[in-house]
């Protein structure tokens, strides 16, 4: 087992290609995207299905090493700067270590 | 980096807005809500897209403080009751304090 | 409050039904699977959405105990062999012991 960091981030699904975009260019091996249904935050309700999108959240999953996270924190104004972007991360272990 | 935690649960579709309500009550200031695509539990399986929706699950996330887990461990009852729910607890670091 | 693992696996939708399979196999009480919009990962940049969906990616999120964990490691090639998939394992508490 090796030991790895899961980043979590919830955002606007217009800006996501900004924030995979961030990820990428931090050294991040990969992502994964997935719908959103609905939320609450700051901007109050969201629910998805309207016709523009433009209220639909996703979460980007990151499985990554310490490097890309202290990347991911010193780019942390480029990440959240004035977005309701929530980034939570998480100590994880991996089954195989080379892909991270 | 600013500790929290991070609260899962994965509840039948047609009661979701009773957590969700139960959230907002005990103090959290957000969560999500993600949609499933089939599952197997207490009940046997459960595959999404029937008409009724009945079956359906959803994935409820919700970021925050030790306080408002501590209230959700208090309304254990209130949220599990008989439903079969499955709560998980993990820690988390957020990128921003303010939010939670 | 109880010490249980998260397991979450990134597959793909193809695959799932091994990767479920294997963890009823192995012990686990139960497992959920959400759909995945986007990912990229060692074999590019996957989109769900096309009409074949053999592209598309899941995640399968399953609440256990370390014997599972256990035994999935020992499976660990069965489970990971030549497929691209990411599986990471995270400690959480559960509220309720009685179910995983």
């Amino acid at each position: 087992m090796h030991e790895r960091k899961r980043i979590e981030i919830v955002v606007e699904r217009v800006r996501a290609a900004e924030v995979t975009d961030l990820l990428d260019r931090l050294g991040a091996t990969g992502w994964t995207m997935l719908p959103v249904l609905a939320g609450r935050g700051r901007q109050g309700l969201r629910q998805g299905g309207d016709l523009s999108g433009v209220l639909d959240n996703v979460v980007i999953l990151c499985i990554t090493g310490e490097a890309v996270v202290a990347r991911v924190m010193e780019a942390r104004e480029e990440l959240l700067g004035a977005r309701p972007a929530i980034v939570s991360i998480t100590d994880c272990t991996v089954l195989r270590a080379d892909h991270f």
